[in-house]
């Protein structure tokens, strides 16, 4: 870890392998990028958010110029079937073939939802991810899974599309609101927690503020470890660790924002309190002491985040809804736990009645 | 070319390989597979569509029980974004998890749906193929081509989705239309003329009709043309050749479809027409001879195929509709054309004026 820029990464899967670059100000690499696929005959679409179209419209305008571009409604909700269908109608109305860009310009959201369309529309087409917060930063842009939410449960449609690359500008987050940056920090804390040590200590010896110079070098951290996992089970399919670590926390996560209902919690916020649940769960399986579980409690405080629920929930519908989550296979329940800051490991057979006592000691009743 | 039973036949894609299984009543073989997949803890839902519900109530009975089953409005508008959805809905209703399972019983129409539909659904499960058609059977059960259609076009977005397993039983046959019957046989001239002379040649000597002795192997050999074009470019990626070679006659097809509305004529019925142009085209570029050209039309019109639109349609909406196509890239009209009964390649650059002569000869105005 070292505070000097962080060269690009790539994420090495065949002929679908592809670069992340990382910087302070990436406009004009992103508009090369542009450039250099007009050149070649390539017509490209961006896809934003209205958020970010009203925080970025100079970085929008600098990067893209006049290229087409539609801005979904910012949130959750427009992880629809109905939005999905509204951006391939607008890649038709592009007239977009076989060699259009989709740009993706935003958080998981528009990631999620763009990488989808881009995904379907003429059975794939090629996309390229500009993340604007630090979650997506972290998260969505490596790994190559795109999708949607049903009225079940969130992101049960979707696909597995890789990026054609990734422009990882650590400036877009200026603007960034501070409980948004902290939400994408319970993603850089799960990293280090479920890979490397030496991470999660940086992270114990001093918090991650937005401005810190340590940042694209943490992101860049959190993407190398995520691509070593993803580039060794790109599909999910190993039957034991694997792509599945990378939802530590996510379990009881899920289930919380399920419960509480979609957008009560920010992702990364429902992820924090997991991870302080899947700590206490891993304690309670005697595979940590108790010493360990305070440590990762206190990591997500002192980044400003919480390890309890703010309202009560109930802990008979999380459990309910631990039982509907996709990870589950043939119906049981699956936890990722810790077997000490930086090394994780998938169990099935948890006993419910000890992830009902994690959500419980979260603050459920 | 014999009247043997037909062996098994496998499409070789590497970890994607699965076998066609090919017979006249194989009802025992799909209620096996049903059975197999119950023991390993695997949930089976059945996608199919309501004309096939009706006409095939028994058959499904024997082949699925009382798996969970939905059936779609037959026809072509099935293949849209709101009957996709609620597919989607209905294997979560169904709490399908990874290890689901779809059996699409039908055409083309409920291959595409339930086969994009499966390709989605938790990013990807598992599907069977028990197609009902003979277009779906020399169809879509090679190639792994799943979607269905925007506003702007046919087929505008979907998946690459290799099915598990496909059970062609000619069985099925005795209940479709024969004007169904005959729409299949198009692409079975369709895929003699592009890669088997032997095939082309089989059904010039004497016309294959319903229950005939030989439909088993004709549409194996089908398979098996199919199969070795998909082997080779999975993900039609090759420049020259490849897969796009399928497409014969479809440029024409496609366009005739889009500017005299879907349904006005059987996708098989534009075909013929639209290979009758192809050889026309081939024709006027000095590939092949005019008698060739009349052998196929002769060879349409002995399976009670249409060479010549029933009514006149715009040649400028027709021509507008090529470039359109989404085998269009960077805007030209590619086409595939004839160097002889039995061999075919691609071209791009036609001169619109040729292709526009063909359409005329086809009876546009």
């Amino acid at each position: 870890m070292t505070s000097n820029p962080a060269p690009p990464l790539t994420v090495a899967l065949g002929d679908r392998s592809y670069a992340i670059v990382f910087g302070d100000g990436l406009q004009r690499s992103v508009a090369a990028q542009v450039r250099a696929l007009a050149r070649a005959g390539r017509r490209a679409v961006v896809v934003t958010d209205t958020r970010v179209a009203r925080r970025q419209r100079a970085a929008l305008q600098a990067m893209f110029g006049g290229a087409p571009r539609r801005a979904v409604p910012a949130g959750e909700t427009s992880k629809s079937l109905a939005v999905f269908g509204r951006l391939l109608d607008f890649f038709a109305a592009e007239k977009l073939d076989r060699g259009g860009v989709v740009f993706a310009v935003g958080g998981g959201v528009v990631g999620d939802l763009a990488g989808f369309a881009a995904a379907s529309y003429l059975r794939g087409i090629d996309y390229f991810q500009v993340p604007t917060t630090l979650l997506a930063m972290v998260d969505s842009s490596v790994g190559g899974k795109t999708g949607i939410n049903l009225r079940a449960g969130k992101n049960l449609a979707g696909a597995f599309h890789q990026p054609r690359g990734v422009f990882v500008d650590t400036r877009l987050l200026r603007t960034l609101p501070r409980r948004e940056f902290a939400a994408g920090m319970a993603e850089v804390i799960k990293t280090g927690l479920l890979g490397d040590a030496a991470l999660f200590g940086e992270l114990e010896r001093q918090a991650v503020a937005p401005g810190d110079s340590r940042l694209a070098a943490v992101v860049r951290c959190c993407c190398e470890i995520k691509a070593a996992i993803v580039a060794a089970d790109e599909r999910e399919l190993a039957p034991e660790g694997g792509r599945a670590l990378l939802n530590l926390g996510h379990t009881f996560a899920h289930a919380i924002e399920r419960v509480a209902g979609y957008g009560t919690y920010l992702h990364g916020e429902a992820v924090a309190i997991g991870l302080g649940a899947a700590a206490d769960l891993s304690r309670r399986l005697g595979l940590i002491v108790e010493r360990d579980a305070q440590r990762v409690r206190a990591v997500l405080a002192a980044h400003g985040l919480p390890v309890r629920l703010r309202r009560p929930l109930s802990a008979a519908r999380l459990m309910a809804a631990t039982a509907a989550d996709k990870k589950a296979r043939g119906g049981e329940r699956r936890f990722v736990v810790l077997r000490g800051p930086g090394q994780a490991e998938t169990r099935s057979g948890v006993p419910a009645a000890l992830a009902e006592a994690c959500f419980r000691a979260a603050g459920a009743k």
